[in-house]
């Protein structure tokens, strides 16, 4: 049984389909456009529990997943979306333990999630030109406890990293292909590249230097996310979900054609 | 540096598009339309060298990832694709050491992917009715090493399952609805729900039981994957992948209201 | 050569992506939030021709095509949108001197589409149940130029209708399984059916009528639009347009089995 | 009451989804993986009628719609699909009397559409620069009785063509951006411009082309169509149709700014 304590983050649920992430703090009331909740009466309470607002309105007071958090850091720069999440971490093989460079920082949210797969046993080595999107997304890891696990680093991939025999690479910045090279020194025999990018002229020229840089499996994917709306009576899809779309490139660490055939490659 | 031994798996990647998951085996010859490769002469080599057939044909010889693995079990039964096992996984909240139940096992597809992920602190406990899909997942776990991360258990969900407080619990069964309290029962506070159904009809009757049974946050998606064929000059939209979709439900273990709104839940 | 004169309408097209459907009248002028024009200024200029507001903003005068007329009836009803528009037309087979029945009218977006395809040989035929709904449909088909190729008649269409022998029947109403048999009575031999319903619960009731009636080559198809946002280097695809989607259900009249082959149906 | 006679066509639609677009001569078996049918025993017989093969498989004789017609053409080039066609009609606003210059000819799928909707008052100039598909889009067009109604014309778009003030330029070659100009010459004030391109790059050089010319509303979509199998209980999405797609630009011409803003164009 898992009780809602002071200090705790709850997700308020609600029926118009709000949701909001609060911190619950004794004292403290909580203002929407569906009533208020004094934060107090949810302290001892489980999670999951349903509570109403003074107008009546009835909430649900849910535990906040990572995703929820993450979905919630302060938008700094555009957001990798769930859609593109799961299938950035199926393709790039993270798991417990995995070691996975991943840049730019941004908003953390991807650097977030990497952390949370890779946990306790790996690491995610983020990095980022900025200074302020590091220094953001320590706050951010902090606040989720997976801090520990990530080594945040102010660095431009396109010129090279510290790290090598590396899991996963992946790539959410202007120019990714010129960080092709600087993936593929890192990676390990057999790792993946994931590269992430908004437009297709991004993708043409980083598909191109895989290609060249002998990458293996080049694949580019775009995911649509349908919603349902589902009521006996009256099912029907939903709009389609996100204005803004990315493109995800997958490639394996390969090796160009060597000249003996029979010869280790170097 | 990742050598290619005896009794190592290869994934050769051929001009044409093929992928072969091939055992190598000394004195083996893998015959394609493409010609053949003398496995013996991978012995030594790294993951990622390109090798050519008889014909000419220059192919890669990859590191296979788990999910290529998996996505070469046996089809026994219809398995959940990488665009919906990445939406799956995330959602789910599953990482290393979680506690999951899943079913129908199958063809243990998805089994496979959940012990990938809670390996080495958690378990997967798998649940099918039929012994010849437990035995068939035994194989495949056993195979890629992910065995002992699963409790393989002949059962039915929609009777009832000997876990409690699990963080997450995952339905691919004909008749979802049916183990809806099971699932509510089996969750831990905060835990998730998710249920991949290829039919809307099954989707009404499981979202109005989840309603029904205080689920919070229910949720129904589909994705849709799209290829890109990427060449400078010539980028277009490929034909979408997958004949067969599923729509997937997610939600997240919540409370109906209580009377007096302070009491602790039972 | 085109010329704007008074009484004329133009389509203004503004650098934010603005549109405004507008009749030109002297004197009068044009505000939004990027500038005014004054009307006058336009007469005897070129449909096409661009021009600048106040502020400077630069506009083009396009020459409103039915569609944009259409598109800006007022919206007493949920209307049906392009991308569905012209797959209904192409699959009805509607075109000139074709005579279709078409309820309900609701906003005349549909009804105006056809008018304009059937003109000047054909006649739509078309039914509400609501006076003000016909009344307005009126108005705008004044307005557009075709209201003589319309009948506008107060009926239910699941109660039946006069005409027989119509080359299609397209029906937009809540209940359309309750009109497959009035649509049966009154299309030709190989007419055409086209049904409209936003619910999947509609869809499959109407499927499993038409069947029922005899109706052959059932088929029933959502159609889903993306915007490209092409600028060179910086293209990408938009969000996908329409919060509401439809289904498109059409069919063929056929006649059920007979009992000795070789006989006339009836 | 429409009877089926010599020397019409029937569609025949089979239990296993197969269409048969099929010449009705006496003496003639028609055979299939699901029986024979002697063409004979369908005269007299109404469109729509249902017919058992020799094997007991339930045929329907349905009556070929002009689009039936057009997608069974000899698949001389790529054709342009349901999908896009319908879009394509509606946006470029032609119908009963327009006049439409149209090229590549092609397999003639497009020009025969086109020449379904303008006839009997209007006119479909299709240029092509192969004598062959000319040729084979007249015989086309000869079979299905629209042959009056298109000129067939040797030439190349991107060189310019002999009309003028037409109502719709139409554009479906490899090289749609170096006939732009050829366009914009030939279009009415308000006329509008279609360009179907399979590649990404073809799309961006166009849209620049017509930006560059002065045409406005340039906008380009992509248009998925998905079936669902629609079945009581068993209610699912199919796979999508069309391993092709191309994209649909369209733009309307307008004049690029004058120096004096009164002046009428020239």
């Amino acid at each position: 049984m898992d009780y809602i304590r002071e200090g705790d983050y709850v997700l308020f649920l609600t029926p118009r389909g709000k949701r909001y992430l609060i911190l619950v703090k004794p004292g403290k009331r909580f203002h929407s456009s569906e009533g208020y909740v004094d934060l107090e009466t949810l302290i001892g309470r489980r999670y999951g529990c349903r509570i109403r607002t003074n107008t009546g309105s009835l909430w649900v007071a849910a535990k906040p997943t990572l995703l929820d958090h993450a979905l919630n850091f302060p938008r700094v720069t555009q957001i990798v979306y769930p859609k593109d999440l799961g299938y950035i971490v199926l393709l790039s093989g993270v798991r417990c333990g995995s070691r996975v460079v991943e840049g730019g920082t941004g908003a953390g949210v991807l650097t977030t999630i990497l952390a949370y797969y890779v946990a306790p046993m790996g690491r995610v080595y983020s990095y980022d030109i900025e200074e302020k999107y590091l220094e953001n997304a320590a706050k951010q890891l902090e606040r989720v406890g997976l801090r520990e696990y990530v080594e945040l680093k102010m660095g431009d991939l396109t010129e090279g990293v510290e790290e090598r025999d590396v899991d996963a690479f992946i790539l959410d910045i202007p120019t990714p292909w010129l960080a092709v090279h600087t993936a593929w020194e890192a990676l390990k025999d057999g790792g993946i590249l994931v590269s992430i990018s908004p437009t297709i002229e991004q993708v043409i020229e980083t598909v191109e230097k895989l290609k060249e840089e002998g990458f293996a499996d080049v694949s580019t994917v775009e995911i649509l996310l349908r919603n349902l709306r589902v009521k006996r009576g009256m099912t029907r899809p939903m709009h389609l979900m996100h204005a803004h779309t990315a493109y995800i490139t997958t490639a394996r660490k390969a090796f160009k054609e060597q000249k003996s055939p029979n010869r280790k490659e170097s």
